[in-house]
């Protein structure tokens, strides 16, 4: 095989509780990337759709993976990456995380599949660190494991797949304004009360239980952010006209990765589209434009296309 | 019935990465109880082994959760009762939380039984205010539940039962110095490093998730506390000595509670008879007296003797 095409989620990262440690894969939207062998050495990238991406393989998320992998693997020739991007870049699903992960995922499949999940988002993280500055994994993992996941450690790398509520839906609302992950970093204090992360991994320990127990009450209970959010939700425009109308229907919502997406969890997709509705009665009325879509866990991942 | 004996088990807070949070109940040592209705109103406290606790229903946690339960049933007699304490005061494997817990289970027994467990945890906690001067439930919650417990919210109280590992067993190594939970919180730092928390949140979500997928391996490597314990560990005597020489047939160690116990978790007994061993050899050259004994975790909680 010498060339392949995959279908790359989007995905949730810093799931209210679980900042830098919990994500979960989304079936909606997905990149499609193609990647082949050329016979010279070197990385080209291509963006059919052209977003404002730099192609320079050094500079862009692709090229940083596969320079990595090129290196590791002592491969001879380069690689050529074409990318139909859906996920907006700056949306915060995820869209340096599937470049990056698709990245890694199509040159195992076409060097032989050496590398385990583990290993390929390693190589991945480089590519967040060209994006964002940070070589987290929060995103890279539910993309290439599916479902939630779990960072449990960054160093060593350490990741623990979550089970999946397949009564679990999610609606996402964007608004189209781009927030750099870079950037909404910076404004987080770098120490927090003793007390607040008592209450926030309280949250998180019992949100993972409620995936273990099928527990929607807790769940429901768990999705809450006492750090992150109040500190954040400043940069999101009408974050909290959104949420709470969200909240009949929702077990919970949060501010989606850095930003500038807003997550709400559901039970079962008529939930979900009662949420979506709601949502677009406020979205319409406002000048930002926004765009709303509703998607299931995905628990699969990655999928190759052919 | 106007008369109850329980067997009341110590148990294990803060457990590493769960500091206010997690919890877990002991078989090993238990203190035994005994109240009964008596027919003029107030609370007679009795230690039969004479440990330096105060007996004057006011400043005792027995009589504190006792008034509370008498005021909050409108009861118009009053209890007798009588502990004999085989859990040492200030120990760190919840002494004041056996009495407390021990006090709400036997008075609701004796009432008729009105109150759901989470309830005889809210009561419990008026006696863990009289005895440190915060209303925790950590070690409440493994007593009057069993197994272990995660204290997911203290306000409003919401206690998650985890599931238990049959193959765990406990070394507590205890050293013979009193060390008051109020004076042991006095020197932990009211603000935290957010890095630090989110390796702390990542091991305890890994311990959740340990519990529930039966993965010793990840169990032990999420036995860690990089916020709490390095604060206290001046005031236990040995505490790195005895952790170390532990490690090497133990899951992990840590602060039980607030110290100065040290609780070795071990997969199987024979494992723990190994690190009883190896810490004996320890203790048995120092000038501070310790005791040490290996019990299995607890599933059930308070048992009626009769």
């Amino acid at each position: 095989m010498s060339r392949i095409s995959i279908s790359v989620p989007s995905s949730v990262a810093n799931v209210s509780c679980g900042y830098d440690v919990l994500g979960f894969c989304l079936g909606y939207p997905c990149d499609e990337m193609t990647v082949e062998i050329k016979q010279t050495q070197g990385v080209e990238i291509e963006h059919v759709n052209g977003w404002s991406i730099p192609t320079d393989p050094k500079l862009n998320v692709c090229g940083a993976v596969a320079f990595e992998m090129i290196k590791k693997l002592n491969f001879k020739y380069g690689f050529k990456i074409k990318i139909i991007k859906h996920i907006k870049p700056g949306s915060g699903i995820g869209s340096s995380a599937a470049s990056a992960a698709g990245t890694a995922f199509a040159i195992n499949q076409l060097t032989g599949n050496k590398f385990s999940k583990l290993e390929l988002v390693k190589f991945a993280m480089y590519g967040e660190e060209i994006a964002s500055g940070a070589k987290h994994a929060d995103n890279l993992s539910p993309v290439i494991f599916g479902g939630f996941t779990l960072v449990r450690s960054i160093n060593p790398l350490d990741i623990v797949t979550l089970p999946s509520l397949n009564e679990l839906f999610v609606v996402i609302t964007h608004p189209y304004i781009e927030l750099k992950t870079k950037d909404a970093r910076l404004i987080i204090n770098k120490e927090i009360e003793l007390e607040k992360a008592v209450v926030q991994w309280g949250n998180l320990a019992g949100f993972v239980a409620s995936l273990y127990s099928k527990n929607y009450e807790l769940l429901s209970k768990t999705i809450k952010d006492v750090i992150i959010e109040p500190q954040r939700i400043k940069l999101i425009p009408n974050y909290k006209e959104i949420v709470d109308s969200a909240s009949k229907y929702a077990l919970g919502s949060g501010i989606s990765g850095a930003g500038p997406s807003i997550f709400s969890i559901c039970k079962g997709k008529k939930n979900a589209e009662l949420v979506l509705k709601r949502i677009k009665e406020i979205t319409d009325k406002k000048n930002t434009t926004y765009s709303l879509f509703l998607s299931p866990i995905n628990t699969s991942g990655i999928e190759i296309i052919n």
